[in-house]
């Protein structure tokens, strides 16, 4: 039996499109002569369809397009897909088996996550069978997600009768860096205990916050990677029950990867939302440099506008950083200086806001937020994506400005903590063998240039210390006493706890932005705003 | 037996405020001779703590507490209290019986709720004993919220040997309009089913997004309501199993629940984030006009700042009500020009924004981005809360500005209509018995004037039209044909529809804000950015 694993990037609601895309992959399929072929868990409809799934017309199209798929597909291959099935007033999320111009089998997923990024127990009704497929002599284990994760579901299948030949996953399973190690654990367990093949069919693309990385796997009776699809784009590959295969070693670079990562969620979150081309504000500083070269590749020379806005406070160096990577990426950039428009606000300000605290907190935002309007500017009259440049380490302690340098469509490092955005910096001046980002960028100490001499490491604890307690507070939800148990300063862990809280506020009201950490802001992390709890 | 309501306002994570807060209603309730006394869903630590409830300190410190009430209570009454149980690996939505200074029974909440604004899966695992406890001659059956309205639940208790006499029923129950005539009519069913008295306990108060009103109850076998504490206030009430009670008729006055869900959320949301005074951009438009005067009750008039920035857009009719309205409220304003910044903008940006779009969105959106800078910059320089002015109607369609009009901590008419706006209005200046809001605010055809002549209903359908289209699209998820069904017409629903959709990642970066409809932005209605459904 041969199996096609139809890795596609579908797009949350646009049946129309998903539907051609389908169809596309089946006919490829059929070419290679697949018996069957399997899609990604909600494959129809994009996934997570959110509270679109409260629409009752959600599901009725999407029931539309999968008999639409069912009357237009040959006759001569099979078909699982995932979709949303209505049953009376109850949802599932599913996949349909079609045949022979047949819907021939519903399955209904049995586990359903509700926890990190996913909220299935908001929607879905639990499944409450499993399925298992005869073909010939073989015999086809059919799961969702989830499901496979399942150690209930698994003892089900394992005391079966019908021990299965092969299980079938479809799945929409986030990327966060490590995340392929873990599923590969997962699923070689599975196969080895149950001395069956697994066949992972994962979604690939970017969806708001999320990236699918794709990467579909067959896995051997022996636990051993056989087949593995391409990772961060579209793959179709086929599985051949009769043929041997040999195992396949997998070498991750972590770097890599996460660059691959950011880049499909700047190329999908501008596609399927319409933009063409993005602007970002260039600071000569790393974050921004980064930003801009991760745009570049992502979305094309033509398509990507830096706007370089310097004060008084911006060093030279910095200034001609800013120009230096700008014309090293190739991109048009334009120059806007910002103190004129500053000083016409302190003018405007000077009784309200004396002049006694020129430097203040309300001067350096000022200066942040003028800068914030000119790129709104820019994307209100030509209809640029703004692209927000902050990193992971700063939006968990507050150290940006709401409606200033926060300001922005969408986040590209918004999950990647500042030591990892230098490691991303080296990364592309390795990858293009050349130094497209200045190495005086990377070299020079981080500042936000609102203020004479700023320095971040004055203001902030080295990002070195500071990175390490952020992921032990925030991915790990460690206490200050268990952070303090581990050697850092119990001054400084108090100091970085009490900003990441009191700073939910401002995180609150980002933009959103690429996921890349087993915990992001945004779905992932839950926090209320009025919370006095300081342990 | 006498049974005292402990309707108290706790805060998220206060533990030594929610315990001392505790204490005191305890002793109260003794000096009213009562046997027991009963305390709200999770009143230990505060509704809802969110993902706080992963930190495993979280539970830890609220079992420390809890020990400490169990201690220092006086001996001679029995309490009820909600908190957070942990059992292994485990955690329970749970509520703890305590007599003679011991710890004798822990129940866990066994119906979740994960709907809505609630994500109750996401943390608790799911009780599976319910509970009677015998008070001399009298049977209690406890409930925690979701509990009681659970169709399995009651059965259960109605299939049970020991027929309840009293239900109890500890909740932490989010008001919207309306919502007290769904919980009557749930608690009378039950109780005249059961021919059981029902007791049920509410906490009060505001916590972010959500308010609760309090309005504990006591209702009879026959279903009637005999006791009701006080709504949007802390209150202590006590039943008598022996006394006879006469039925009490409630009326409810839709706009004044209203404005008293306003005020709490204002009074709390700066009180529980440590915030004494909050500054209001004020337009002379009905909106801000409203929120100042909200503010002004919440707060006092020492508290609320007004902010009155005219551009050569501005009327001298909006610039003089702008005025009349702070004044007449008695609060301090400061009217500060803009046009001086909105020049020095223009000349910045001429070449870039060409003079021929002068009066595009982009030019705009730059003034009310100013007024925004200006609000941030009194925020930044002396400690004040921005209070948002935005409505329901507009940020449904995306009607405002990002990072302008939008800027603030939080939304007090995020979710009121625009014409519920106007209700309140007329109802502030009966309450007060003086045009406190100058009748030609309330006249006048609301305008943005951030152009010439520039009228809402010039952008957008009548608001009469669009808050019913809005309703059904938003809060009852009707689709576009059903809503033209109704008879709107198609190419109004059409528009609406679409503006709502297009807007989502503009509200994905508003302010919180209080929620006073079955369906509010925020954790109630989660709705992909990446969407391309259309039905």
């Amino acid at each position: 039996m041969k199996i096609a694993l139809g890795q596609i990037n579908s797009t949350v609601g646009d049946f129309q499109a998903n539907y051609e895309k389908i169809l596309s992959f089946i006919n490829k399929a059929r070419k290679q002569k697949a018996d069957l072929v399997v899609f990604p868990e909600l494959s129809l409809c994009g996934y997570p369809p959110e509270d679109l799934l409260f629409k009752k017309s959600f599901a009725k199209i999407n029931k539309i397009y999968l008999v639409k798929i069912q009357k237009d597909m040959p006759s001569d291959i099979s078909v699982i897909l995932g979709y949303v099935a209505r049953h009376k007033d109850k949802i599932f999320n599913a996949s349909a088996l079609i045949s022979k111009k047949k819907i021939l089998d519903i399955y209904h997923k049995m586990y359903l996550p509700n926890y990190g990024v996913f909220d299935e127990k908001r929607y879905f009704a639990q499944g409450s069978q499993a399925r298992i497929y005869l073909y010939e002599n073989l015999k086809l284990a059919l799961s969702i997600c989830e499901d496979i994760w399942s150690d209930e579901f698994f003892y089900c299948l394992k005391s079966s009768r019908y021990r299965p030949d092969i299980i079938i996953n479809l799945s929409a399973s986030p990327f966060f860096a490590g995340k392929l190690k873990m599923r590969q654990k997962v699923l070689s367990q599975r196969a080895r205990s149950l001395k069956a093949f697994v066949l992972y069919c994962n979604l690939v693309g970017g969806q708001d916050e999320l990236i699918f990385d794709g990467t579909s796997l067959a896995i051997n009776t022996r636990g051993k990677i056989v087949i593995k699809a391409k990772s961060f784009q579209e793959d179709l590959v086929l599985f051949d029950s009769k043929k041997r295969y040999s195992p396949k070693a997998i070498k991750v670079d972590k770097v890599a990867q996460m660059y691959e990562a950011l880049i499909l969620g700047i190329k999908d979150y501008a596609k399927k939302n319409n933009f063409k081309k993005v602007v970002i504000g260039v600071s000569g500083g790393i974050d921004s440099a980064v930003t801009l070269a991760l745009a570049r590749y992502a979305l094309g020379i033509d398509n990507v506008i830096a706007l370089i806005m310097p004060s008084r406070f911006t060093s030279p160096q910095t200034l001609r950083d800013a120009i230096t990577v700008s014309k090293r990426l190739g991109l048009e950039y334009n120059i806007i200086p910002i103190d004129g428009v500053y000083f016409s606000y302190l003018s405007n300000l000077n009784s309200y806001l004396k002049n006694n605290k020129r430097y203040d907190v309300a001067c350096q935002n000022l200066q942040a937020r003028i800068r914030g309007n000119i790129l709104m500017s820019f994307s209100n009259r030509f209809g640029y994506l703004v692209l927000n440049t902050g990193n992971k380490s700063e939006i968990s302690v507050g150290y940006c400005t709401l409606y200033g340098d926060m300001v922005g469509g969408f986040g590209v490092l918004k999950d990647v903590y500042k030591n990892k955005v230098y490691k991303l910096a080296n990364f592309i001046n390795k990858k293009e063998k050349k130094e497209v980002i200045p190495g005086s960028i990377i070299k020079r100490a981080p500042s936000a240039e609102l203020k004479a001499n700023q320095k971040d490491e004055d203001d902030l604890p080295a990002y070195n210390i500071l990175d390490k307690i952020l992921k032990l507070y925030i991915e790990e939800d460690s206490s200050k006493d268990a952070i303090i148990g581990l050697g850092f300063p119990a001054k400084i862990v108090s100091r970085v706890i009490s900003m990441v809280d009191k700073n939910e506020y401002k995180r609150r009201q980002g933009p959103p932005g690429i996921k890349i950490t087993p915990k992001a802001f945004g779905k992932d992390r839950r926090m209320p705003i009025t919370n006095k709890f300081v342990y």
